[in-house]
């Protein structure tokens, strides 16, 4: 059965007109085409607001109790995608973890490079400390290159003095905007939907006159001391695999509690399949396990 | 409490009498001594027996209903430890994951050296599968080199054409016999039990003339395709940090089904201090719960 669901959602993923190293008012525009044919579940509630002057999505599910606040963080190579957009994978989140999500409409790139988006995400966080939500009840997290968002948001919270959260989860991390691993080759052609020279164009519109290697741009090269309990989980068939190997090796080397599930024979950002595929919902139920049990355990 | 418990731990490590470098027979008699002092649990069994003409130790629980087999092969550099010795951490994970654990008597170095180790592993699979026991049922397990032990038998099993395993689950493998992870400098200091000079003397004992580099030597540098699900456990104060990390990279980039779990502040196969150390009881949970997953999944 998963076989072939993995055949099919490759294909899919294949066929569509979405080039990550296109023009990017048209990839704004597909990326969204794409995301609305996806309906979300009739009992997903979202609602805009605004966190620190940031304006949000809160995502949640209609009459269920939830404990506990994601900060989320959508993909999209920093300059495609949107907080409304990244509401199902967000919603699942919500439902399987018992938790409320804020998914962050930080600024894109490249009308607003570094560091506009880690400004709003530090932002996003104070407005929710700043709303009496403790440090201990909220989590990080974010897909692709809201993943390698979370960990810089985490760094530069961490920098500001301000309490780290509980946890950090990233699917599918791009968090070494050089593209220096390996597999950006190796999985070149297995990879359904990212290339790295798509990501190298996205990556140049991000950081401007930036260094790449910054840690804020790049949090692979990155000081992790301190950080709290990190889950990475990413697919086998993705050209960002090194991404998520290297940043379990660099997280653990700082002494960070560390996880990393590696599903083989997915894509890039496979969780966001749920339903559709069996991976995603069981990658989906071990983060919301995580998410638990961070937001549950009273630091010692 | 687990603060305390991870100080008061390190502080035993460090004021035992093992030298992993110093002469074989003393550290052979050093080491039973010690782990003889920790005692067993009252409804724990052993029986000495053969599988494939090795010599085993069957580990179970009295009374408890057992489902699925787990291989075991026991840490010592290769060439100290013994299968009762490691009777412990077995009956903890029999007790688990409601398994039975065989624990292989390999043979050690320096009077046996590679490849009479992978050898007797494959030999002892092979007598399991005689017996009619399938290979999905079967679990391969170690610790350190015990770890490493697993890995290269999954190799070799491969090599052979006899069925994969259902799984693999390795705590604070040695999978690189050259010793070439920065860990074996960088976390030199916050190790309190091994030392990359005692092992390299170990690794010399086990290769006798074969490569270091050779894959059923140090797995990290093999080919891991159509190897089974693998979880990866490993302490943050331990010099063979990068043989987790890199061993789970190498066989993700092999399209493996990758676990890794990096506990932060606790010592080499910090997992044997169950009861002594929250951390080993959670880690033990999670290894009980990954060794169920894959024994209850039938290939699709």
């Amino acid at each position: 059965m998963t076989q072939q669901q993995r055949i099919a959602l490759d294909e899919m993923l294949r066929s569509l007109p979405l080039d990550l190293g296109g023009d990017v008012a048209e990839q704004r525009e597909l990326f969204a085409q794409m995301m609305e044919t996806i309906p979300l579940a009739e009992d997903v509630v979202t609602e805009r607001g605004e966190l620190g002057g940031v304006p949000v999505v809160a995502v949640g599910i209609d009459g269920a109790s939830a404990r506990g606040t994601i900060l989320y963080f959508h993909g999209g190579a920093y300059t495609i995608g949107a907080a409304e957009l990244s509401a199902g994978l967000a919603s699942e989140l919500a439902r399987r973890s018992g938790t409320q999500v804020v998914s962050v409409e930080y600024a894109l790139a490249p009308e607003s490079p570094y560091p506009a988006a880690v400004e709003d995400a530090v932002a996003a966080y104070r407005g929710l400390r700043e709303r009496g939500v403790p440090a201990r009840d909220i989590v990080l997290a974010g897909e692709s290159a809201g993943g390698g968002l979370a960990l810089a948001a985490a760094m530069a919270i961490r920098s500001a003095g301000m309490d780290a959260p509980a946890g950090i989860y990233v699917a599918s991390p791009w968090v070494d905007l050089t593209l220096s691993g390996r597999s950006a080759t190796t999985k070149a052609a297995v990879d359904p939907s990212v290339t790295a020279e798509g990501l190298a164009r996205r990556a140049r519109d991000y950081a401007g006159e930036a260094d790449l290697r910054d840690a804020l741009i790049s949090p692979v090269f990155g000081d992790f001391s301190g950080l709290p309990p990190l889950l990475v989980q990413v697919g086998g068939n993705e050209v960002l695999l090194d991404d998520a190997t290297r940043l379990a090796a660099r997280a653990a080397a700082h002494q960070v509690s560390v996880r990393l599930e590696v599903t083989p024979g997915v894509p890039h950002v496979f969780v966001a399949f749920a339903g559709m595929l069996d991976e995603a919902d069981a990658a989906l139920t071990h983060a919301a396990g995580f998410i638990r049990t961070v937001l549950d355990t009273r630091p010692g």
